[in-house]
């Protein structure tokens, strides 16, 4: 991308690098091995940007590259991030719609997706985000193909699918961002209403991300004191339905955000920046990421679906997946949202 | 502002805080002395928004207030934030377009202003942001009389002189965002260009922010090398009308990311956020600021106009200006800014 | 103390500020309500400065006061860490023997201690321990009124008990460090074995700090997944004698370290600093310190001892305490060691 | 280095990581090239402690090794910061006396050195502390062929020429810490009399660590304002012996903390995360550090010395050397140096 009004251009000295610095004698030239950490964003729309910016602020990475294919909004994300230079550790950003720009990533975060036309089908929309990520996957894995790809845009256990597939990649290298997020809801309306640090909650939604999602609610706990077992031992009385219903609020409360700002942006952002900080930084932390969940609760090995469960995460992507117990019902509901979106998959021009 | 579907609205046990926690004995309420710190943000628009995040981000204090005029867009930025809970520390986020939630607030940021409408004058423009600013700034002073009051709307320099004014304080708790973000830009520029961190660049943009800004090149130097003296050593020349094509290149800078995308955001909020961070932590570090100019540099006693200069800021505001050296052309230039805002501030209805 | 070759003295000119800074017109005083944070460390030993140099890298306060009985090591120390300056944010740090210089803290720690003379007894011991702390603690309370105290010398238990008495604070306001290092090092030894991330490892010691803390079974748990049940799901024999030994393993790593190293420092100075955070910036968060203990788990009421429980930290020091189930052998051996300290306390000349 | 007490050694389950963990289907086994970043650190005393303590609070690499020759102390420092593992983002933390534990670091900082017998010449310690780099140098050079080596060993020019020669390795990836330190106490000394943070305040130390090294009165200014300029511009005198007085003030400010505390030990350990920070992270930042210095400031090109000047690091170590004004008495002394260094090394027997 032509770099806009740089100063060679202004006739500043070309040579005030030399006059300012010197070389020592006999330095060698930088060795390919001394490489130095890269996060790439496909896209720079709200989440993309949200994502940007704070792995920026977290200094997470010493090279930020961002694709999208509008180049003159682009631009202008990429100045205005450089543009804080002085405020923040140096980090080189780079972009470009061409994805050579990506070459040598360590994480690729995707979050381009088509958005929905008024009457279309979920399948024609899918359709769509496949032809999309059509263009993006296969660059992808070419110009870094040791990266992990984690993939955020919706819909996003099918789409994580969609990016297994055409990358080619082993499936612990392929992560949906799935309900990590959703969980952190979860813990902090649980927080809230305790009036506790959210980070002491241990709440996960699990499954399919969205409407069919699943709230574990045996292993809801806040620092260490199992929540539902502590109500019953004191006689509360915690009906089903009460549950059924916290659940629904967690997964609306995306939706009332939308209502109200006409997206999500900052949530997913620090989301997807605590994801790419556990991979890239070998955390062995657990998340609930959309993942391969065939041979998992029940689902049939030839089911190749992705869904969210509690997984451990650090440089080689999924590590292992937590052994959770799940009620019979909870089982079964993973079961249904497998057989739905492998027979969704099976449409799949793929 | 109504809270959302509460945990107590869907029927969740509301004594599960204390079937969970338990006072220890003869426990004192807590004391008004043991306070926490406190920031404001008026405006939830981009600029707004993209500094509280940061600051969130930054772990920079305790609570952290949103005000805005529209309760749906501001109660879903609320929202948005606050479903990240899990992947920060503790901060307490309130939101209302209520004052009372900025009360005792350590540092109250104002993004608030009236955009242009086609046509109209910048006289008529500075009217309304005056009329807007009677809204914000009394009940900013009445909820919080011990805050410092950060100025980022545009026009930056009047409006803080406006705050000032509205706000009964003295001059040292009021400050411009300024020249600091195109201080910011000058760095970015110059260290792009050679290859170093823009940490290690010294480059001041002091004076009016926006056209009219002036470069103090004698100041700019990298790591303690002085560039225009290093430059002139060396023979390499250095026209004039070089340096003030570069100086016209940061002030377009930000007219170059808005053509581009719509806005600026990303950077204003690092700066906003750094300028937080040096006065509420009391860093005396020293940044361009718009501050009370009258008696620097010729500026008249009585020409009570605010401008850009290297301030030293803390927790008392601006604690003293650096006595940087200035060209007498550039002195003249600072002097014709003054007298030009007098004159403008002359016509208000303050 | 002394400040030893200071510019001024080697004839450095007074007036250099006056020559390179100057304060704008109509500038206010400082205000004291514009105060900024204060955290102050008793005793410049090991863990003392362990504590201090985890609080200055963390940033975690504005302003840090040393104090120690001996001038010249305390000097060293302060110079030591004010000599890099330029490598960290600033912070105010300051030193002297007298305690005036702990004046308006927010956090107190006590690290101070009397070391053992081989074949004196515990009760001797901690007579002149006490007598310590009768120099030490009611200058803190005249100076610090409002402060917290966070007690780390050891025997902690008995020794937060005596600060708690000789400050006449509230109980809320006056802390142990007591287990909360332990659980740390439980939480360790389970996530190196199971090649988890300690932070997703649920583990508490409670009780008395030392040989008769209890190792909290029932509540252990990895990422939400209770250990001790999966084992028994899974037919996993997990023998009574096995749990004594890994409890025993965690109470005798502390002894290892100090034979090996001949002291702890670092681990403890990571506890203190992690318990000054979440006070200090109310956190909100559950750590296990020593705490009143009169009325938990059938500790009779007349009983004034301080044990570890999982209790809530914030601005005013206990906000609660967790309400974990503990088995009947559990609890008893609370009640042991309440018993055990309450004799103890009956001894002392307080 | 034998684990003490191990779960597997008390009893605890083996397979329990099994039960809690499973992997996905068909993951593919880590690759060699998804590689972390390491940290080494040879010699576990108070310096080297200090500074792989530092790296570990600022969570600057995912891997940090840890060299002694003495297995207890070593052992005893490991499971200290070991310990620590609750309050930090995971680190993992080796220890050996055996170099193998450092393979593939990425920066190699060594620490260790004789000490001083009373009434040895400084030719004899500097022959035992080459006996002893004869012992660290080469496995180090042999298990990490690409690593950096920064050198913190007193006398640290000789040191590192000797590292240089040892290792094998281009001059720009070995660097000692220099006078990297003692610009941080020029700065400190500085910012503490003129009350401005000392990130503000632009001041190096050059040339020979120690007693003659060599301040840049020219380059020394605050906030890009020249201070001796500054001076005489306002006609204050500034004589050069009171310059001269400062210098030496800086350099005995190092024997006074050794005088009072018997060592130095925080402030070199931040000096020293620091340079690992730039180097590591490619931060291009500017740092007095000792680097080859044959060819400048008339130093002949067959005058193999390495001193101390401003130079740019990043991730291939020595980037380039800013080009800084020196006055003829200044390049002269950096020559003297140059020569008696020199002269030093012609009696090793390397």
């Amino acid at each position: 991308m032509k770099k806009v009004s740089s100063l060679s251009e202004l006739g500043f000295a070309d040579d005030i690098h030399r006059t300012l610095f010197r070389p020592i004698q006999q330095a060698a030239p930088p060795s390919p091995t001394q490489r130095r950490t890269k996060i790439s964003v496909i896209g720079a729309g709200n989440v993309g940007m949200a994502i940007a910016q704070t792995i920026l602020t977290q200094d997470l990475t010493d090279e930020l590259a961002l694709v999208d294919a509008k180049p003159d909004k682009l631009q202008g994300e990429m100045l205005d991030l450089q543009h804080a230079a002085a405020f923040l550790p140096r980090t080189r950003i780079l972009a470009s719609p061409d994805y050579a720009v990506t070459a040598n990533s360590d994480v690729c975060i995707i979050t381009a997706g088509a958005r929905q036309i008024p009457g279309e089908t979920r399948l024609n929309l899918l359709q769509r985000n496949l032809a999309l990520f059509k263009e993006i996957v296969p660059p992808l894995a070419r110009y870094s193909p040791g990266t992990l790809l984690l993939v955020v845009s919706n819909p996003v256990d099918v789409l994580t699918y969609i990016a297994w597939k055409l990358s080619g990649f082993p499936p612990n290298r392929v992560i949906g961002s799935g309900t990590n997020l959703d969980s952190s809801r979860f813990r902090f309306l649980l927080a809230d209403h305790l009036e506790v640090n959210a980070q002491d909650v241990q709440a996960y939604m699990v499954g399919e991300h969205g409407d069919s999602s699943v709230a574990l609610w045996s292993s809801m706990s806040v620092g260490g004191v199992p929540i539902l077992s502590q109500l019953t031992n004191d006689k509360a009385v915690m009906e089903q339905g009460v549950l059924e219903k916290i659940r629904k609020a967690v997964v609306e409360s995306a939706y009332e955000v939308i209502r109200l700002k006409g997206y999500t942006s900052w949530a997913i952002g620090y989301s997807a920046a605590n994801l790419a900080r556990s991979l890239l930084r070998d955390q062995h932390r657990i998340h609930p990421v959309s993942l391969l969940a065939k041979g998992f609760y029940g689902i049939p090995d030839d089911r190749e679906v992705f869904l969210s469960l509690p997984a451990q995460l650090g440089r080689s992507g999924v590590l292992s997946v937590a052994n959770i117990h799940l009620s019979d019902e909870e089982a079964a509901r993973l079961r249904r949202s497998a057989n739905t979106l492998w027979e969704l998959q099976q449409k799949l021009d793929l």
